[in-house]
């Protein structure tokens, strides 16, 4: 039997649009980690009624568990826990050792950071912070907001409320669901298991016509539940199953690979970056960018010891630099036009050069909105891969969309013609 | 008399976590800066009875105006239209000459990618997403999937189905607006102002006191309702209000700028990157990164026409790129450290100087998760500012967070830094 979980997100900036909401983004993706299905995500904004009826309605939903997110803080319009409180029927009473655990958290900040406050309205912020409902269970602070874990009830959902910084949401995640309160109301899922395939360079039309073929074909297709998307040119193709349907989902892999082998870069969950830094151990990479403009050099050193195989790059915009710095010759780029196959190869080879590298990439194209021509219009691409020892390669392509579009799909394209080369 | 709107985001890629939505946000701003008030944004996946659960819900709270993004597709699991046509209790037809369009543009489409698919089943797409409710009015699609604007009745609001593609939804957001189905939904609104102040270097708590002393000294001050947020290190402060009260709303700014002048940078809306293209404005722009990895020179070229102003950047991970490409002394890195301000301004000069520029930037840090000691922690960053003709600037700062955070908050210092040495 599968529990049911509801996620409400607050505050009026997450609400407003101004602000991208990573809690309920992240709080989702762990629950169906944990095999608990999502059935709601709301949004709202500081006001209590608004609060008090998404409550009510995923009551009525007959969710198992709601998780809020935000809300907490020591000012008046941070009213998550009393409005809960309210829609639960408890009534809330100041923690001691809470308080006294938060006020020390608030002296320490304030050591550090050298900002004075209001002493009393420092510490009625502290006492705020401190209110539990009764019967329910608190959450040590990572910040200076707890936590509240609750209870279900036959006629509501358990709730866990958690504060709204991430990084103080996602240290608290564990101690939320190890509080009997959340642990009780998520202990009667089925397991479950979700499997990511991932494929570069496959239409969604494609792929849809072959999952419906698979539906023939794979027995207990009907136990699969797959969602498929696409991010950034790729085509991810999420799976979740209940354990016992292991072999059909097996069945479906088998179907994908048969149909689109060339397209499908991982099946077992690692992502292009995993890929690339495994191919890229013990080599020395540079890069060169033109259109890209230092993105390609950005999503490579993201990564945590990407230092061990990233010597660095060059962001070669003006063509002066193309010139100066990684020996493209001028002539060239007068004859070819700086968005060229042959200016793509000199850039990936002077990098290869200067950089004193044994792998090279470049990328040099019209990212828009200006800037296009007839036979070279705003979204073309050109790309060098230049590997000690071998021929550089160079692969020009045109991607839709805007500016910002064509620089992200350009820095995945070179990156997946990094790989096939590499592997 | 103010309207109110709830937004639903449907698909399970964004309910999962998978996907961040950007739809929700886009389309509440755009009705924030219309002066219609967003009450909810709900998310739910591709099941219709919790999609009827939420435009039950919406109702419930009497919004005016229902605004869905996604599930206009050809297949069997984008089911919007007709969860939306069978809550609303209206029948179902195809529109002939919206099927023929659809038609014509698919196979426009097939012919431009070279990709086949099943006729009969393109066909019954087709007819699918040609399907429009009786009395709703279609809105021409941009990609393939039309939208959908239904009247609101008496004891319903209008609904609005838009597709889930952003750039499809905000292509038809304005013929959206214009059918009068929306038109007369959003007619009986209020005229309101947003207006938005950005500081950097100000404190939450510093400005939540300067707030509640603005609450004393402004007259009107509750028919302004404000938001503060952080993002990337910067403080946003949005403020709406009805347009009556705009003696209210300067006599905040007035407040605000007297207690935190030095942080406040913008007050008109604009931001950063806005500030930073005009003050490079007729000047020679390079970047020289370490441990922000391309991250400088991705977000200055992030914006349309930076090709004027950025000739280009090094990234200079490895030590031997910073002396070969840079000129930074290898003995200055063995005496003093690769983060060092000695470091940064040799950086920063070599690129002014190797890129034949009037101004440059750069920066060297820890960004972790490795690679700290005792006197440089991880989050310790140096950066230096070179401007021709002038000392050059060196500046250590240290952040919190993990990599990811370091890498974007050492990002956004710099360009600070820049624009407080250039203005």
């Amino acid at each position: 039997m599968s529990v049911r979980a509801g996620i409400v997100v607050t505050g009026t900036e997450v609400l407003s649009g101004r602000v991208t909401d990573r809690n309920g983004p992240w709080v989702a993706a762990r629950l169906l980690e944990l095999g608990v299905d999502v059935a709601h995500i709301t949004i709202c904004g500081d006001r209590p009624a608004d609060l008090t009826a998404q409550l009510a309605f995923l009551t009525e939903q007959r969710v198992d568990l709601i998780v809020t997110t935000g809300g907490l803080g020591p000012t008046a319009d941070d009213l998550t826990v009393a409005t809960v409180a309210s829609f639960a029927g408890l009534e809330l009473r100041v923690e001691a050792d809470l308080e006294a655990h938060i006020a020390e958290r608030v002296r320490d900040w304030q050591s550090r950071s050298g900002v004075q406050t209001d002493p009393v309205a420092t510490a009625a912020g502290v006492r705020k912070q401190a209110l539990v409902p009764v019967g329910a269970q608190s959450i040590a602070p990572v910040g200076t907001a707890p936590g509240v874990a609750i209870s279900a009830q036959p006629a509501r959902p358990a709730i866990l409320i958690l504060p709204g910084p991430p990084a103080e949401l996602q240290a608290m995640w564990p101690a939320g669901l190890a509080t009997p309160q959340i642990a009780d109301a998520i202990a009667r899922r089925g397991e479950h298991r979700q499997e990511t395939i991932r494929a570069y360079g496959l239409r969604e039309a494609e792929l849809a016509a072959t999952l419906r073929n698979a539906e023939g074909q794979v027995d207990g297709f009907d136990d699969l539940e797959i969602t498929t998307c696409l991010r950034g040119g790729e085509v991810e193709i999420v799976t979740r199953f209940p354990a016992e349907a292991a072999s059909s989902y097996d069945g479906l892999v088998r179907v994908l690979l048969d149909a689109h082998e060339r397209q499908i870069f991982s099946t077992d969950g690692a992502t292009l970056a995993d890929l690339i830094a495994a191919a890229l151990t013990g080599r020395r990479m540079a890069t060169a960018e033109s259109c890209t403009g230092g993105l390609v050099a950005a999503r490579l050193t993201d990564r945590a010891g990407s230092s061990a195989y990233v010597m660095g790059g060059v962001v070669s915009y003006a063509n002066d630099v193309k010139t100066g710095l990684l020996d493209v010759p001028a002539e060239m780029i007068a004859e070819f036009g700086a968005v060229s196959e042959q200016v793509a190869r000199a850039m990936a080879e002077g990098a290869l050069h200067r950089l004193d590298t044994d792998t090279a990439v470049s990328t040099t194209g019209v990212a828009g909105p200006d800037g296009g021509s007839p036979d070279k219009p705003v979204g073309t691409v050109c790309f060098g891969i230049a590997i000690a020892g071998r021929d550089t390669v160079t692969v020009t392509r045109r991607f839709p969309g805007n500016r910002a579009s064509v620089r992200s799909l350009a820095t995945t394209a070179v990156l997946h013609l990094l790989l096939r080369e590499l592997t």
